[in-house]
């Protein structure tokens, strides 16, 4: 019925809606999700973002998915299409009654509140599946790691905090490829920024080396110019490329082993653009168990600078809109 | 960003949705809200309707509520905003996942899945709680039994199918009241039809005499006009009545004690009109445990007649949107 529609619409009225800034980061298992999240709620602070994790939207829990034929990081395997409505709802300022997958016990547990705070850090597996779910964020970052140091990342994890035994996390590993191929990975063509921490190619650091950054910069949205501050640097830079596809992108790698110098170069450069007071915190490049990566730090900071310009965006529509 | 909505709507598309027709049956606890819904879902069958409690949009679980300085019934009790948000997407033909009230261990659990069929039947204690959620509905009922008959149906089904005892139900029953008045009554002015079983005021029947029927046709919908075969009758009439408020309002009285003719000439007046196959079905009336009520059976007829001409209306709507 049209004209109930035409109700509806009345009762919610057209007042403009504070909406958030939305960036998606999204990447397989143990690729880093959550560390690279952590630093960025910790700079903004808890008030100014909400976290949400899209794995919830798991359709099964762990016991009903054993007989299945196959993975939970097949589109199947989630509520896709609610979590694409929920995407709109907090795109659109609104709340969401959100699911919650308890990775502990493995069980579907009762949904959260969630409302969207200032800014909306959406992670997970699958955010960037669909071209709707694309479609509601302002800036979209896919993790990248070479595929032997995620497998490490992940047996570390799931053995020391999921209590699994690295034989099954490697077998399940094997199991998930086919669906890391299909579902997971094609999501790297589909972000503004794609993050690499890898060793550097064609060298032979030895063992116990951090990990360099690559950061591919696409032409989708608006990077801050860094060519002065990096000019004739060697462990930080960036320089022009070409991508998986041909396309033209610059690339920022940080090196492992840059010094404290020259990153500390990039964090005056980029910090007081954000408008932050104080300096840097701590918690930038924190990898967790008092262990640090410069270059995880200043992609923290590239990504702050990017949710800091675009809620500047946001607010001055905003406030065109209101009377 | 206004852009970032346009990408939305381009994503979500334009293309006509069929829409569920959406009857909200609402009233205070243990009013006969289920009785009367499942006489409809059994007669028009599951695949056709599906039905929801919004009480399942409990907020706090059992024991979280003991210390909280109100009952289940009150709005700040409810994730309201949230079933308003649910109401919307079900009547624009969208699934929800739904929240999930355990009434036997009195736990929030797992959300479900919940895909509007052609029907949906919405009942539960606030329904009709705000504008925005009664804009949802193509058809209003409140069910208003006296307060003595409904607390006998309350201590009934607490002590015999939620191991309560009845001094404690009773307790509960005061402690709601003041919330019952304030929240729950109120929506009786919001309803198309006001539903009322009650022995006949006035008369000193025995105990034991099935309850009779008063139903409040109010002018919001339009009803079927029943006078002609009503003409006459003496113990299921139409009257022209005022309402609580002084309006004008038809009402409709089903004795407990009409006898079986007068009341299967109703029944042959409506049930052809459906449309549906074969005779009444044994379910409209069905009170549970063997036991049937006449006024329960038109009540339900007379729903599914307005139910079943609002997805006429609403397929000819969707026809004619569709190229």
């Amino acid at each position: 019925m049209p004209d109930k529609l035409i109700r509806i619409q009345r009762q919610t009225g057209d007042a403009p809606r504070r909406r958030p800034v939305m960036i998606a980061i999204a990447g397989d298992s143990a690729a880093g999700k959550t560390t690279l999240t952590s630093g960025l709620v910790a700079t903004l602070g808890p008030d100014r973002v909400t976290a949400i994790c899209v794995d919830d939207y798991h359709r099964y829990d762990r016991e009903e998915r054993k007989p299945l034929p196959f993975t939970a990081l097949h589109p199947d395997c989630n509520y896709l299409d609610i979590m694409e409505q929920h995407l709109q709802l907090l795109a659109a300022g609104h709340p969401i009654l959100k699911p919650v997958y308890d990775h502990g016990t493995g069980q579907l547990a009762r949904p959260e509140l969630v409302s969207p705070a200032e800014f909306v850090v959406v992670e997970g597996l699958l955010p960037l599946h669909s071209k709707l779910s694309r479609a509601c964020f302002d800036i979209a970052i896919y993790l990248d790691p070479p595929e032997e140091i995620r497998h490490g990342w992940k047996v570390r994890r799931d053995t020391e905090k999921r209590g699994y035994r690295e034989e099954q996390v490697r077998a399940e590993l094997r199991r998930r490829e086919p669906e890391s191929a299909a579902y997971i990975r094609p999501q790297r063509a589909a972000a503004d920024i794609v993050v690499r921490f890898a060793p550097i190619p064609g060298r032979d650091d030895p063992p116990g080396t951090p990990l360099s950054g690559e950061l591919l910069l696409r032409p989708t949205i608006r990077h801050p110019d860094l060519s002065v501050v990096l000019d004739g640097r060697r462990t930080v830079h960036v320089r022009l490329n070409r991508d998986t596809d041909g396309r033209p992108v610059d690339a920022l790698h940080i090196h492992g082993y840059a010094s404290a110098e020259e990153t500390a170069l990039v964090r005056r450069a980029i910090w007081p653009q954000l408008g932050l007071p104080g300096e840097p915190p701590g918690s930038l490049g924190d990898l967790g168990g008092g262990r640090r990566s410069e270059p995880l730090a200043i992609t923290q900071l590239l990504l702050l600078h990017h949710l800091l310009g675009a809620a500047e965006t946001q607010h001055a529509a905003f406030a065109a809109a209101t009377p």
